[in-house]
């Protein structure tokens, strides 16, 4: 460093500043970012040098400084560096913001600052010079500037759209005709009896979501599907938007709800006849009768069909024997069953002299008044699971239970005295199905939990995201994360496809209250299905996108996300695991509702195969004269379309590889099996369709009833549930030929730019959720001092 | 029913069975088989019924009996089915399995079975008239007599290939030259004392933790990469290979090792001199002095560079004053800090004389040896976590703390008793990016341990689906899950990229150990950088699918999948939000190393912007000839070609839309957030390129060395994939035009069947990871009695 000028007083003014020289200060702005972030190689340096040297309006003398402070082996120390630096901004404070529009045009509002001579040699000869030199940096020279002079560009911030109408507004559109229950609910949420706190121990957490649940019952919230002369309502589409409603706050509770009223309560009521439901249903209401809904073995979850639990009628003492024959036969994951059930309804293989009728339920006692199992009746404890700890899952075993001909559900089948058996349905296939299909609105039931799951979690990662600043352009303030490209593709997509499944689901339970007839019922078995099997995968990525939006926030279990997470991540599981319900939706759509719901066999529906891979699929045309315009692809009905013409061609290839394989000898499960990701595929595309179709009409309903503004806003998210599953899936309209490249590429940068025109509406769309802060009980998304 | 002859003598035999009637007998399956399961309609009823009228073979009294049991208005009753069902078993029993081709081939088997005649009419003359009617039925005729009959097709089980080589060999391609020192430390995790069991409460979790941490120091494990002079071996990437098989275990143990031994110790080590390392390191390495790594501040993860802790230099006294100045400079998330920790190193901005020069690393006091906090230092504990509690995380605010002036870890920068500030690099810039960049040795094991998580998830649930079964084909046993295509297709490419990231990261710690040069350094650190995006994100979706692989089995603590997912759950954000590492991987490519590596500003590399928007991509023609044969597709130059025209691609096109946005007068931040998910996208596509070079090269190398067998599986694996994460991005090589619609499918269908040729050695390929029963402490996955 010896031969730098810039060390001949280093403790005064190691570089000569202010050095009132006016072929020298231009230079001082270009100089000090030269060695700044020092990306500059030799090489450049050089290059700089040579052009200096060559620059004739420059007297030798400044030349020969200047060469000299750009010497690669000779670089100025640090403290010249920040003395530099800060002499810089000492003068930039008084020159005017337009100033820094370059490196250079900095220099020369210094020189001029500093001297009376407005700028001198700069500003008559020397520009060319310096803009020479500017440019062989390489850098942006207006953001270097500001970097370097700390002092922010003048511009206005945009001011934030209005937005015009309150979030209570949208939550009106939101809940509908169920506007009073649901607010109900949520009071009920808010208290503290009822409001149990996450990572409680697991003993204490248990006896405290017991007494919630009490609570709920209290509110004669529990028995609300029942009949009325039996305490309850008969208002089934209010006990699944009381699942719904609970599902925001502690998720054990829900789950201790769910097995209470609706598995242990609905098995009762759907299965059984007047006999049972007088006897229990009041009690189970009351929550006085905890019980179990005990069908799941460990050795059978998906495949029902073969448990192996036995029921033998014994006609000389009109009893049933209930009998766990192998280990695998052991009922497992049963709620209630490690501490709080007394009574289960147990579904078994029915045998009556020797024949084997299939599987039927039955209520067996477990345990007394005191809480000890009956004899026979062997319970383990599940022990600690992934969430949902205050639920006290457990496994029963019976050793040849004896339990009283009555004890049978048997609204569909039933055992004489005398040891007759007798049904209305013969076959016993659709016997079973029949059975099974009682329990459809226990998958409504998680799809509708589910998305209120996803719901805590947005409005949680959205608020904090407005908040929390990280990083920003040169010389400004921070900018609110949510600002980010990244962080608005994580989560408006998922505010977007919460709203979409929020109606459809809403639909769903008005077409399940109403349904009449065999294909209908059929659709509405499949449409549950499906909707379980979405929203669940839905609730588990959005709840790890929220987790991640936060960084380490997130992390934190205060913030409740990680809970949300591990309590929720069954709902892809439980009440039927998602792989086989989009498979039972796949061969709906194939049979077109005319096959057993429920039966995964093939065998049954090889003419309806026939006849699918006969047809031609949906004749839709490619995409309209390959348009690639906004407006054409926001168009609702373009969008569904596609939907459409995806569903069609996915269900007639699908009909068409089962069949080709089938006629090629190939087993039928093994032809499913070959065809299984290609039936998933149809499921989720028939699935993408109905949220779709409920979306528009919702969409449709609020530019009618709640104003231009709710439909406007409304109808963007509904774009962006289109186009960003679309988008999602666009190899496969590329494969199918029904895109181009350039139209997906449209699709995407659409996605963008819908995330860009609903930033501003993210509080208001999370807000109308309608989740108050002590519910919600996320200290990230509304009180924390320093996010 | 009273219509029904079918009542006659209900008790006895409700079917005229046996009813040895030669034109009745035959017809018994198909009539069966129409009502079991009841999917007839009342016109396929009524078309059967007139197809038997016609039949002119067929005895009017025959076809009046026949015409009676197949009226919907009077369907058999269950019992008649069931007896109907039964009485078929049990001549089926001695009927041929060959003769269960069909529905007809079983029920003129029946007749013969019971006549003498062999079959008598049916065979002479029926047979056309059954056959007719089985084809109204439209059911799989084979599947449903094997179902009827319960009789299995006799198809051999196709004979498992027999696996030619042991797991322990493929575990020494993967362990290479590393392997005695991971199977000594495999060793030391079966250590009961290392062995901390999961779900403890969180006050004994973090004693056991620690005691676990102790126990691995008093092995020298913890000081590996210190001078030898100083206790340890200076062996840098045995001490990664430490952490990488430490990842095995316990994950709170691993953590807790990772803030003393590598991110204290190791910025002792790094930032510090001679004075430093003498006085400290043999400390930290024997865990006598528990220190804590303060970087992170509450209002500052990412943007380290703007962290808001000071340290101001005070001549009169020689002293640092170390002060938290807002509630946001708060140090957070600090391993050790809420309980064990005795001095930390803090990350400060360095104010010399009013000037400030950016953020140095200081050593500061926090703890006496009491454990009581120090004057000035007050210390909140983080609470809760989602995971990883038993690391004891806290908070640290400093109040004019006062510390030595040699506490300043000086190799970097130092400030002379008088005040001087000195530096041998004078940007502030790269002084700060240097420093951060010694760090980078954290990442790498982030990464390598990441990929440990998703070796233990993978064993669990591969070893489970290999021996639960669930539904199979008609009349056979249930087949294990892993036959499932969308199981497989769960865990098979998981299993192939496990291997991938493990040959990407064993060959980054090499270069690690070598690096010379600023280009190589930069490319080391980029390297760094994107696998620990990568591999965190692949073990967190790993972890999840496995965990849906185990169904409800997954949700069981016990089962670990839950607690690896939660403890893992962080990787994604510390040492780096994956989307801000990504980024820098991205800005690293654009600059082609030649800028600074941790700065995400754009402003200073506007000129190699310039170079490369100028430049062609890679001028790799679309995938040649429009070849969608296998051998092409499974050739590991197709892959290595596509891989790398899609880095090259999005490189150039990257760097056109910044420039192009920036010339247009944008904010190079605004460009950049604008682009950001083309810029991750480009990251992904770089490190899935490092990853297949690497992994391409493990084939080669164990094809020469470890005998055919062993590199075929590989080849097979690496050829999984290759293609699997062609098929996630298939859209955009469509949309590039690099493939066609043929060649994306065919790459489907391949990765199918390569899951089905690799899941013969799914076994083994899991075993070979090596870990011992005792340390994976899954029950599923090794002792669970019935599955």
């Amino acid at each position: 460093m010896a031969t730098s000028p810039m060390q001949t007083d280093p403790t005064l003014s190691p570089l000569p500043w202010p050095a009132r020289d006016e072929h020298l200060t231009p230079f001082l702005p270009l100089v000090y970012v030269a060695w700044s972030d020092g990306f500059l190689s030799s090489t450049d340096m050089e290059r700089i040098r040579t052009a200096l040297r060559d620059a004739e309006e420059l007297p030798e003398a400044a030349v020969t400084i200047l060469e000299s402070w750009l010497q690669p082996e000779a670089p100025p120390s640090p403290c010249e560096l920040a003395a530099l630096r800060e002499g810089i901004r000492e003068v930039a404070g008084h020159v005017s913001r337009k100033e820094l529009k370059s490196l250079v045009s900095l220099g020369i509002a210094l020189a001029r600052a500093q001297a009376a001579d407005e700028g001198g040699w700069a500003t008559a000869k020397g520009q060319q010079v310096l803009e020479g030199v500017e440019e062989l940096l390489g850098v942006l020279g207006a953001e270097a500037a500001r970097d370097l002079t700390a002092i922010a560009e003048e511009v206005p911030e945009p001011p934030e759209p209005a937005v015009p109408f309150e979030p209570e507004a949208l939550r009106r559109v939101l809940e509908g005709k169920h506007a009073a229950l649901s607010a109900r609910v949520m009071d009920l949420l808010a208290n503290p009896e009822v409001r149990v706190p996450d990572g409680l121990p697991t003993p204490i957490a248990r006896e405290r979501v017991l007494a919630a649940t009490r609570r709920i019952a209290a509110e004669g919230l529990g028995g609300l599907a029942f009949p009325r002369e039996l305490g309850g309502e008969g208002d089934v589409p209010g006990s699944i938007i009381v699942f719904e409603t609970l599902a925001f706050g502690n998720l054990s509770v829900l789950v201790k709800f769910g097995v209470q009223f609706g598995l242990f309560g609905g098995s009762v009521y759907q299965l059984g006849t007047e006999r049972h439901h007088r006897a229990l249903l009041p009690r189970i209401a009351s929550l006085e009768l905890p019980g179990i809904f005990a069908m799941t073995e460990r050795g059978h979850g998906s495949n029902v069909r073969e448990i192996e639990t036995r029921a033998t009628y014994l006609p000389e003492c009109q009893e049933f024997e209930i009998h766990s024959p192998t280990p695998g036969a052991r009922k497992d994951w049963l709620g209630n069953a490690a501490q709080h059930g007394r009574m289960a309804t147990v579904f078994a293989q029915l045998v009556v002299k020797g024949e084997a009728h299939g599987v039927h339920t039955f209520v067996v006692p477990v345990r007394d008044d005191l809480g000890n199992a009956l004899p026979g009746i062997s319970i383990e404890d599940c022990g600690e699971k992934v969430g949902l700890n205050g639920v006290d899952n457990g496994r029963i075993a019976f050793d040849r239970v004896r339990i009283p001909r009555e004890n049978l559900l048997n609204r569909f089948a039933d055992v004489s005295p005398e040891g007759k058996y007798e049904s209305p349905i013969a076959s016993p296939g659709r016997r079973f199905f029949t059975m099974l299909g009682t329990l459809v609105a226990g998958r409504i039931s998680i799809a509708a939990a589910s998305v209120s799951a996803a719901k805590t979690g947005l409005t949680i990662a959205v608020r904090y995201s407005a908040r929390r600043r990280q990083f920003g352009p040169s010389g400004e303030p921070e900018v609110p994360i949510l600002d980010y490209l990244t962080q608005q593709r994580a989560l408006l997509p998922a505010v977007a496809a919460t709203y979409g499944l929020h109606f459809a689901i809403r639909d769903l339970i008005d077409r399940f209250a109403d349904v009449e007839g065999d294909e209908a019922r059929a659709r509405v078995e499949v449409m549950a299905a499906g909707l379980k099997a979405y929203a669940s995968r839905h609730a588990q990525e959005t709840l790890q996108s929220c987790r991640e939006a936060l960084g380490g926030r997130g992390y934190l279990a205060e913030n409740r996300l990680g809970v949300l997470r591990e309590d929720t991540d069954v709902f892809t599981t439980f009440e039927g695991a998602n792989v086989v319900l989009l498979q039972l939706v796949a061969k709906g759509l194939l049979s077109e509702y005319r096959d057993l719901v429920g039966d995964l066999r093939l065998w049954g529906m090889v003419k309806f195969l026939g006849e699918l891979a006969g047809e031609e699929a949906s004749r839709l045309n490619p995409i309209r004269s390959r348009r690639t315009a906004e407006e054409f692809l926001r168009d609702s009905d373009t969008q569904l379309d596609a939907f459409r013409f995806r569903e069609s061609r996915l269900l007639h290839t699908a009909a068409r590889r089962l069949k080709h394989r089938i006629d090629e000898g190939m087993d039928s499960f093994q032809a499913m099996n070959a065809c299984q990701d290609h039936l998933v595929h149809l499921a989720r595309a028939h699935v993408e369709l109905t949220v779709l179709e409920s979306f528009r009409e919702a969409v449709s309903r609020a530019s009618e009833s709640d104003g231009e503004e709710i439909g406007g806003v409304l109808d963007m998210l509904s774009d962006l549930f289109a186009l960003s599953r679309l988008e999602r899936d666009r190899a496969w309209y590329l494969e199918a030929g029904y895109m181009e490249g350039g139209q997906t590429k449209s699709i995407r940068n659409l996605v963008n730019s819908l995330c860009g025109e609903l930033r501003p509406f993210a509080g208001v769309l999370v807000d109308a959720f309608g989740i108050p802060d002590v519910v919600l009980a996320a200290p990230a998304a509304f009180n924390d001092p320093a996010v």
